[in-house]
């Protein structure tokens, strides 16, 4: 028996009409469709961000297959560890779709932004491309969404970029900063005051803005010194676009 | 009477399944669309690469603005330089474009890849802006097609990504290349040679993957170290993957 392929679809940013034509002929071929979802939004029945934004295009016939993340934090109380619990976590995934893969079923994973950049998909993918027949469609990732919504230019020319992550200690962070023309910081949530305050020492935080949710119906563009720090949610970034080049 | 508004519009790495909804949308409901094409492909009555991407979707009744390059290459003769010669084109393509929106007529200037991300609108955004309405629409970047061509997750987690032009002098190139997770090199061309070099120094070469038009028909994933240097085109670029975490 001919078994399926495993699907890597690139949703977008989070406006729905950011998906390509492409990764949404992809997805309503697929009998089954996989999507990551944090507990607490399982529990009440919802999908998650990067199955909000593709609900419409389902038909009834399509199963929907909840890939439930089993934690919220990577701070885990000992013995437990945030690395294994995950890794298990992405085993159990990769056995649940393999299951369908199988039996000559399709299944299209969806992934908010890029399947290749920063996302979840990257561990079903590193556990299962050996074995099925896989396509990956990419997608418009989180970070040319905000340069988008801001208006901003993000790279000129021969600038060089670099994209960080907010988690990232703040002299490491402080490092790789001074030595970029253009950056993106991601994963700010908690990291928010550090990493303000690490673009304040540098003198670029009159460069740098700021976004929540950029192309969401909830998207909020604040100015840099009036975000509170404890309220940057998990979708939000700092983008310091390159200096004008003026071409 | 109503301006015309500037929307810019990125159409993807090559694929021309890989433009979004929302891009094709507004594609097809601009009165004009702008396309920059290089001096020796218009002269031959084509269209560039980013038209060839969208022009199955147009109508007869959309006009075609050709924004022709008067350059191919960057190392002109004295007292010519590239900045002057560069600059003056981008003042006369806004000019031409400004006459559109102030007859009211939307115009569409579409991009390969995402506007925002290395590309020749950026200078006309900056230009127009201030004075018009605007919209940008997010593309899928080329850095994302040639990953999801290749099958190689880009960067994992916290991870750093390095995003560099390859006509950065040797020692910047591999002081920026030394200190990055994962990177992506653009620019190869006649750069080929130096950037290999600087992979091989830092060992990064076994890691490293090359591809040229990623998503488009005539793509190639060639071997590092069979690439011919001097062959290598415009639209190719190298990857270096970040290592993998299990997850």
């Amino acid at each position: 028996m001919r078994k399926g392929r495993l699907l890597g679809l690139g949703v977008g940013p989070g406006d729905p009409e950011l998906i390509t034509l492409k990764a949404l002929r992809l997805l309503q071929s697929a009998p089954v469709v996989g999507y990551f979802v944090a507990k607490a939004k399982a529990s009440k029945g919802q999908g998650g961000n990067a199955f909000g934004i593709i609900e419409e295009h389902l038909t009834d016939a399509q199963q929907r297959l909840p890939l439930v993340y089993p934690v919220t934090t990577e701070k885990l109380a000992p013995p437990l560890s945030y690395e294994d619990v995950i890794a298990d976590f992405y085993d159990t995934c990769a056995v649940q779709i393999a299951a369908h893969l199988d039996a000559g079923r399709d299944v299209a994973v969806i992934c908010e932004g890029d399947p290749f950049f920063y996302g979840s998909y990257m561990y079903l993918h590193d556990r299962l491309a050996a074995h099925y027949e896989v396509e990956v469609v990419p997608g418009v990732c989180s970070m040319l969404g905000c340069a988008s919504v801001l208006g901003t230019p993000l790279v000129y020319r021969n600038q060089s970029l670099s994209v960080l992550s907010g988690v990232l200690p703040e002299e490491e962070l402080k490092r790789r900063l001074q030595g970029a023309e253009a950056a993106v910081v991601m994963k700010l949530g908690r990291n928010f005051d550090k990493v303000r305050r690490v673009l304040q020492q540098l003198g670029l935080d009159q460069r740098a803005h700021y976004v929540e949710r950029a192309t969401m119906d909830n998207q909020r563009i604040v100015p840099l010194d009036e975000v509170e720090p404890m309220s940057s949610p998990y979708f939000s970034m700092i983008l310091v676009p390159g200096e004008k080049w003026r071409g």
